[in-house]
């Protein structure tokens, strides 16, 4: 809910991801503590709710709530959460409702017992299974996708969950990073695309699996390596096993991970996420090799570009916009008058760094516009001469259907105005994006065909059926 | 919360009622609001957990949580709960895990749209109806006999859903008195034994189910009849239609309805329930005409039930013991060391009313014993030179399966103490329960044969699969 | 804040009790534990605000907060207060205003050291004296009595605080039943005239104060004497030590603890308030011998009073309003459209009781008149052929100064209206309020000449100050 | 409360300041709406409690609450806050208890009308002049200097207000910057040593004065002006009155402003805060030209001076450590045997930038050294070759008495170990302070007389009387 409140506060003007996972197979330790430690490390990855479910070896027990991880737990909830596996999950809202049977864990009782399962991704075929679904007589507690793949797993082996899985996998569509808890077992899985990230790490005599690096860092885990695209993970008391059912994919990891959700300090796929940034930074210096006065970040994520881009060209870098730490925690709304004011509330320019300057802003995306020209204008009242606006990633000219919100096409900026009509709408002296090229340069280690560029692009990994 | 930590605080020794529904069709009222008052009038036959959902026509909105009526909802959440029609429950847990996804009403997605449900009763067959549905593929997320009933109906007929219904009340068994919602119907239907309590009323143009009579009274509605055991009522925009689909059972009114759980304003069945326990307490006297000084109620159950005994044999009533209003409240949990605090903190001895005089003492009903020997002591130590305790209903020896909390058999003091024994470990000069057809000579408009005595004689009128 | 609502939703229209005070000296015991049990069984006194002072011999602690005990305290805040001696109150506001720094107890650092303070009463010439005080220099942070009264004792006696005590004493004027804490004394004080009550227990080895004996009964304290009108009692390590300092009053025990605020087991100066409320019906039969077919309490309060009548008429006594339990607890309010629903969600007629009676109903009180109409025709809705309505306290016609909220003289409905004109406001057949002599006979075993009647007679034992 | 966890929590190893304030005169404005903005902008200043006071020219409302500013205040509250006037004040306890009674603004009741006070500081000799405030009869609520502060004025000119200000003005020793309002005006006051900051701006027709004038830019103010040292500022509907009524002092504003305190985007006394903390940077550089492969700040006060290290000494800048964004809102404690996550919980190296090099760390001071040690460790465990730590500002060798918690002086790591011990007690390969003069260097604008370093030197520009 502070989520919600902030985000409209602040006419926050990015992509939104969809979810975070951490899960933790370690009998003997007080796997709900890490859990929630592992959560906390991925709470950017989703503010609205949170969960933790766990397993004791006979049956699973769940605990969540609406809010951030530390408004869910509290020291008597944790106490009570023992087992000998735990996992999981933040979630931010896409396109399914925002309803309490939709926070995940979600758990489930079915013929062998009981299955809980989190999900970070979205299913674009999933309108369609569920009517399927249906008309073969499921009833369904929640819009989730979460639900309808367990039914699915259920449904196609309910004796051999592992069958289960496999066939289900076969059918769905779109992007999934999922955990899967049964009493006994622990399974990971990554979508064939590999869209979203999951890896594995290793903790004391346990395993860990987690969405983000990051994570494992927090936990005290080590990583051991990510899980791979279409691989089925499962850990138990034999350990980890490996299975790659199904015939590879071209992959389509999601670039935006590297642009802006993912925390600096995560490792994907071999990628440093702050080694990208950076990257980013300097691919745009080559491809707009602007003079100025100063290089200024929007906080906190064009930091690591614009010091990048600074370097590249040899021109001071400072901080020129100062954040609010406290953003995020209001309720009170600005009045419509005073609209300005809710980007006043989290950012603030610093004059004396910026009066009399020719200021280039780098920012890592544009979604709506409707920030980018307030914080230009701030910039200029600051007494900038000139502002010039970078953007460390291509426009956003296409909607995305795996799992991130960048808003319906309408909406995007990009999709109905070319880059010199954005600029008049913001008001910036220039506008220069990064182009898709640079963008795959920047991210170089990483295969161009191995990455999902749909919303810049309109190419498409996964088909979306029609309905969804 | 508050409900859990009341019942341990104060020794609490009565049977416990299930769930409490309420729901109403009427367009263009507010029928959000309507509904949390009646449920605010069937506050007693839940505590545990409230719950109201909505149709608009369109769509189904349910909002939900642990505690009072009161503490679930505010102004807000009423606000935003807008539409033709609404039902809502409140529950008090029983052999269902007290967890989230057991809250009612529970809400559906299936083939044709979705499906609300709230129950009040328990089902005999439940674990194996679950486990038939498991192997067929189902997946359940909760432990509720809701969940698995919409399963069923859904299966059954989801395309004709009053179809699937029917076919469901053929295969269930135990006690039910159900509220179903799709997007443009309100469905009530009482067991075929009428176990459970429903009666129907209008509203305006508009239509009420409720579990007791004195919700109706509360929003202003006005008493139809009784929904008649086995009937399905249909409310939509026809109207009301009543289906009788199967062969009647012999009827089985819980009588404990009478004998504890109902409001004293209730009309169930045709029987006043104050009239029914001012009877018990005149069939009291007339079973045990002893002397004595004084006549008091254990409050609040037992007033009437005192008040006619004391008429009926002539003696002086008074309320000897004072009940705190604000009991039910308080988090902190007496000491150990300390037990008897507990009592005292709900009941108070009127001393200056006790002292010096032979007091009997009635009480509506006797589980565990646990609370009656400190309240006899309590009297004892304002000064009574004798204290009678007469219970007007007679000894549980037997569990209830239908939906009423009386402890396990082993539990039940009755069932392995003869009648001195209680006497003795309760420290009473003397107790005398109601017979068995002093009890049904209370309750005389109603058959005796039309009520369910099964926890005073173990003739149980449905059997109970085993492993339930 | 739930006292306040409640009392909005239901129309309540009776006097209102300022506060309750429970103190407890008992080196050993978990006093802050016993003090909160103690005040839950004074909560009728005051709901909108508790609070607990704890003394460890060295520093006065203290804790507080809006709402009822069981709101305010939590197991972990009790935890913390450890001490030889504790005092706490409960508080509902006159004419002070509602805001945190009123609550109490309030905590004093003075040249000795500390002194808490908790106050139920009114001051007639408080603001007389802030005035002066004022003057002289003084600030206050809260409009309370108590801060005050502290103000005027430690300025009259800083180094001697008894003796700043009794000078005070001589200065203040008004109802007051006082209970002060410093590091190593507790002193309890009753005004001169002993407008309020206030008693003396025996706990162990120890000491409690309390406004009224129930609460000593509450915490297996026994009672020892009253507190009398002008004494000052001083426990400490030496025991009890009683100081009479002035010429005694006339005494004016406010009368309405009998009529309506004090708990049935209590018994204040040496008179049960349940046996008091039973004289009270059986003078109301003896003024007003009616005949009808019942005789119904409108509860919980007339409850006594009906039963007497009914005995010393003859005639039947039945609960005939079933008040809901959870009343109170409600945020919901009724619309404007729906005004006697706020009456009906608190009382429901028992239709089978009442239909075709002529009905006598018994009150203790009627304030502004505006509940009482809606219950008369609420019991002629439900079948009643006649209702004659019985109060059983003298018409109010003057307010109260000492601590009662009784409304402005302007909304007293017996200062402006006569007898008859109530009884159509009301809409009852008959209206018979009990007589100032019955009044005094009801409660006999006190002198008339010790009671304060003002609220009937506007014979005011205390001036009150013009511009209080 | 999420403040104190925080700090155990992280391990947290810093000054703490005191107290931020915020005020408003603009008749016609929504002034607590603004003053809660203002609020938002100094939460860094005190996150432990928060309150506004408005008057509406006949009297004044407060309401305030432990917590963060939007925790204490929903939309409910500030809707109700209506007036010409409002001031603010955020809180973080330093000598004083953390009790209810101590938030702030406190209101006080004097023989006028009604006054309330916000402090920023510490007074010195408050023990002694409540000493005697208490030996000429006063009595106080809390242990706050604030109190002490109205009652001294009260005193000593209670019907010139004005003059009871400069009258007490003289008698208070220490550190305040406070803001009082009466029911007409507001009144700012900065010591006369210009210890804390306090500005002055205009908002519209009207003016506001704030800690930081960070506060005016979020609010939309202009900045007209430092309050001086000394200056009383009255506002009121005539427009701004300065006093200057004492012969001025040597100005000793408190450096740690600069260091650490201050947002960056404040101004304070004609200094930028980013410019000085860059410049902070710059004079390490010179005085401690280390040669490395990367300068890495710790986030987040440390980032401007690494920027100028690295820009000064021509070597690559990154950042090297990972913030958690929601730091600081879990109830969650690490357990004892697993210390370091507390920092990990905190912080995370990024391996990717800093595996192989040799680093070099810029921390803005150390305290008790706590912390330091860990973070050098997590920077060697993600494989750093060297760890040099620069710290900004010279070692704590003494204990402040002006309103900032540096811990005791036996708890300052710096007042009891040399520079070498100390980073031996780090673990880091070089370590070095920036000394004095290059402190004085940094902050150069200002005038090394006018600075109060007396926690790097011992040199007090206040006495302090010897029992506070």
């Amino acid at each position: 809910m502070a989520g919600e409140h902030s985000r409209s506060l602040l006419g926050e003007d990015k992509p939104k991801e969809a979810c975070g996972v951490f899960g933790i197979y370690a009998p003997g330790q007080d796997v709900a503590r890490i859990t929630y430690y592992g959560l906390y490390a991925l709470q950017h990855r989703g503010q609205e709710s949170a969960g933790i479910a766990v397993s004791d070896g006979e049956r699973i027990t769940c605990r969540k709530g609406m809010g951030l991880v530390s408004e869910v737990f509290i020291e008597d909830t944790l106490e009570k959460l023992k087992g000998r596996m735990a996992f999981g999950h933040v979630r931010y809202t896409t396109d399914q409702d925002s309803i309490v049977e939709n926070i995940e864990p979600q758990n489930f009782y079915y013929q062998q017992g009981m299955i809980a399962i989190g999900h970070n991704g979205n299913l674009t075929n999933s309108a369609v299974l569920r009517r399927e679904m249906e008309q073969a007589g499921a009833v369904f507690q929640s819009t989730s996708d979460s639900e309808l793949i367990i039914s699915m797993i259920v449904r196609a082996g309910a004796s051999d969950l592992i069958s289960g899985i496999l066939k289900t996998m076969e059918k769905i569509e779109g992007s999934y990073s999922l955990l899967l808890m049964t009493e006994k077992r622990m399974i990971g899985i990554r979508d064939p695309y590999g869209m979203r990230p999951l890896c594995l790490g290793r903790f004391g005599d346990g395993y860990v699996l987690a969405s983000e690096s990051c994570a494992l860092d927090t936990v005290g885990a080590q990583f051991i390596r990510d899980v791979e695209p279409g691989e089925v993970v499962i850990i138990d008391e034999k350990g980890v096993t490996s299975l790659r059912p199904h015939q590879p994919h071209q992959k389509a990891l999601c670039i935006f991970e590297f642009v802006y959700f993912a925390r600096p300090d995560s490792v994907i796929d071999g990628l440093s996420v702050q080694k990208a940034r950076y990257a980013l930074g300097r691919e745009l210096a080559r491809e707009n090799p602007l003079d100025a006065d100063l290089v200024i970040p929007v906080p906190d994520s064009g930091t690591s570009s614009a010091l990048a881009y600074a370097t590249e060209r040899g021109l001071p870098f400072s901080e020129g916009l100062m954040k609010n730490r406290y953003v995020g925690r209001t309720f009170i709304r600005p009045t419509q008058a005073n609209r300005e004011l809710g980007v006043r509330l989290k950012l603030n320019p610093i004059r004396d760094i910026i009066a009399g300057k020719r200021v280039i802003m780098i920012d890592d995306s544009i979604v709506r516009g409707t920030t980018s020209g307030r914080i230009v204008q701030m910039i200029r009242d600051a007494g900038a001469r000139e502002v010039h606006l970078l953007v460390s990633s291509p426009p956003i000219t296409h909607s995305c259907y795996y799992g991130i919100d960048t808003s319906g096409k309408g909406e995007l900026i990009a999709a109905t105005h070319c880059v010199d009509e954005i600029r008049q709408h913001i008001g910036a002296d220039s506008l220069n994006y990064l182009s898709i090229s640079g963008l795959q340069a920047a991210v170089a280690p990483i295969c161009p065909e191995d990455i999902c560029n749909a919303c810049f692009c309109g190419d498409y990994p996964i088909q979306v059926s029609g309905d969804k």
